[in-house]
């Protein structure tokens, strides 16, 4: 890899998302050598994956070149590549472009979407946990309109205009409102030779209530949101397969839709190599102590999604999203440091900042420990804590220019197909 | 196609470019059916496409749906769709979605890249002439110092660092410059561990001038501009092949490059079916008369690139660029209704605005009728035409913010793999 030894430790963290960038910054003024390797040259800012998808912001301003991450700090590299296999005896990382020693480990690569195993889902439904993804599905949306105006068949047309999110967690919840704002505001002015009402948005949710992992009221209110916008809720039904057309479930309930959006779990992104003993097999997590030691193992970490620390309070390891990740990277700079000068090392403390979620213009909701909210200011919030959290001057500012202007305008302007994802991908459908 | 007849006569125009739109915003208040089709849903705005290519622009704020062009138009629609044959005695254009009848039609199919027969420089060259060809070249510009950090061989990283520009037409020109601007205040950041000063770009030119449809003064001062920027320029040298890894010139001249973009010329992108007498063989284009009706046709026109209006001061017809088609585009509208309404229709008289090209910060040169100038005036002038002429106050504002934060910051920040060309079309390298 054209890395050279130098006489300060070298840490290797691969995955660049919210734990790596987070580590990498709190890192910066350290005698250490670090590697980031990621499969992508940029951070990818996941929760607002939904709005590309929706045609809400272009990709690039929700992403971020992970070489202006490390840019001007000496002795930090950056290596695009695919990792493809830890030697923990040699202490080595084995990727696409080579193998590389390491005398401290970082597994930062974040989460997969969860197919439960169902292969006939994973090959029909589509995710949006990546910017191509994100891209693919905004791709399918509108050419399915397309395709829509083209037949005089109405279960076709149905087919083609039912959309059916599978999950009601934030990311299911966000983007069903997303696509219940362009159904109201834009596709009947874009399609005016199209009877929008027959277009069905669906949300789909094992459980009895949505965002279940929020406060009863904002799972209420989020609920009462949705039906506002014409959102259909299904509750405790499972989705159990989906061959392209049926989408069948544990109910009598079917859809006929040509979309389904999978967004019913995750997976950890689990790195090959290590001992079995230390993953948590139902989630492929890693398991670590309260320092983010991956457990047997004295130099190797893992933060963020792909580590499960396995507390009281939190039986089942962390929640897997941005904050615990982000205090986990930050947290762990200083267990490093402390490592290597030989000092103890402290243990990991989460501290709840609260979570949110957007359903639509005015319309979002916000559990704080203290305080819950909902509605307009809860809104403003969301944007707020979203456009603060997003890397780059220069992003926060097309973000919140987008923002703005199709607040005014009731409009999402970047519904332009680059990728045909249908008409490209034909064996699929 | 599912458009129904209606009393009004039907005009089919094929192709939403400069003088596809521009035709369409002049019809909007007539008594018409008008069915816009064209293989893509969005408008792209070339001459911006090499700021794409370089990182300056995300995609999405060149480009503009044109659904949202015709919204709220009574009467007028869109189809996305590719054109494969006019069938002229049943008045029919038979497309990949089905065929559609036309009273009227308009071909502004624009123009293709012409590698005037080499299937080498076809196969292993880059061309710039729509979104997904300026994004591949993004990446594959960023593809190569990835991989040029990997090699310890000289050659290969001269090689991956080289890059090859045929035509000093204003394209190659201002991707030149955009590429010497990277090189100069960027690529050194991301990439301290290469020697940037490996890095060449090369502008290879078959006549004895760049930008030889502009002024002396404008040529003399471009070349200046590019060598302050460190860019070689090679006069009277023709490219002859390039085998992905070679270029061979005209003279004994050779470059070892793994970028090559050929931005040397374009041919009309002729439609099938029409009579072979009504085509400029040499350029692909339709003979048009001055009301840009096709030679031998009383309903079928030409308009933009792809129109060769053969007249005394442009033997050659007017020059490929977007004055002429928005003009002409213009100028249809009214002789479309006049034929209509059986008037006299009105010969098109091309109004030279000028012409001006820009090479980088505070350096450009503009040629008017009475007026020729260079250096930071030209350079704002530039600025301001191209943003008036962007389609959208959205994307206007966003190009906007990007060049005032791009000039501040000595920046360009989409700098994103998203659509991996290189690794993934290994077999074309």
């Amino acid at each position: 890899m054209n890395i050279p030894r130098t006489s300060f430790p070298r840490v290797v963290i691969i995955g660049g998302g919210f734990a790596g960038i987070s580590l990498i910054k709190s890192l910066k003024n350290c005698e250490l050598q670090v590697v980031l390797i990621d499969k992508n040259n940029y951070h990818t800012f996941q929760p607002l994956l939904y709005q590309v998808a929706t045609g809400g912001l272009e990709p690039d301003s929700i992403a971020f070149p992970l070489r202006k991450v490390i840019k001007d700090i000496p002795n930090f590299y950056f290596r695009l590549a695919d990792v493809l296999k830890i030697d923990s005896l040699k202490c080595e990382v084995e990727t696409t472009i080579g193998n590389l020693k390491y005398d401290y480990l970082v597994i930062a690569t974040g989460s997969n979407t969860n197919f439960f195993g169902n292969k006939n889902i994973e090959k029909f439904s589509m995710s949006m946990k990546d910017v191509p993804q994100s891209l693919n599905l905004r791709s399918l949306i509108l050419e399915n309109f397309e395709d829509a105006l083209l037949t005089s068949n109405f279960e076709e047309r149905n087919s083609l205009m039912n959309f059916v999110i599978v999950g009601g967690g934030p990311t299911g919840v966000e983007l069903a409102g997303a696509l219940a704002e362009m159904k109201k505001a834009i596709l009947p002015k874009d399609y005016p030779d199209l009877d929008i009402r027959q277009m069905q948005i669906n949300i789909v949710q094992g459980g009895d209530r949505l965002l279940k992992t929020m406060s009863l009221k904002a799972s209420e209110k989020s609920e009462d949101f949705l039906i506002d916008l014409g959102v259909n809720i299904w509750k405790n039904v499972h989705v159990l397969d989906y061959d392209g057309k049926i989408v069948k479930t544990s109910t009598d309930l079917t859809f006929n839709a040509s979309t389904v959006i999978w967004a019913a779990g995750v997976n950890g992104a689990k790195v090959d190599g290590l001992e079995s003993d230390c993953i948590v097999e139902r989630a492929d997590r890693f398991k670590v102590n309260e320092y983010n030691l991956v457990k047997g193992y004295e130099n190797i970490f893992a933060i963020g999604d792909v580590a499960c620390m396995e507390l009281l309070i939190f039986p089942l390891g962390h929640p897997m999203m941005a904050q615990p990740a982000i205090q986990q990277g930050k947290h762990l700079a200083t267990n490093i440091i402390a490592k290597i000068t030989n000092k103890p090392m402290k243990p990991f403390k989460y501290k709840d900042k609260g979570s949110m979620a957007t359903i639509g213009r005015n319309k979002a909701v916000v559990d704080l420990k203290n305080w819950k909210f909902q509605g307009v200011f809860a809104w403003f919030v969301w944007m707020f804590v979203h456009l603060f959290s997003l890397i780059g001057f220069r992003n926060k500012a097309v973000v919140f220019f987008n923002w703005v202007y199709n607040y005014i305008r009731f409009d999402r302007e970047t519904r332009l197909i680059i990728r045909p994802y249908k008409h490209k991908n034909k064996e699929s459908f």
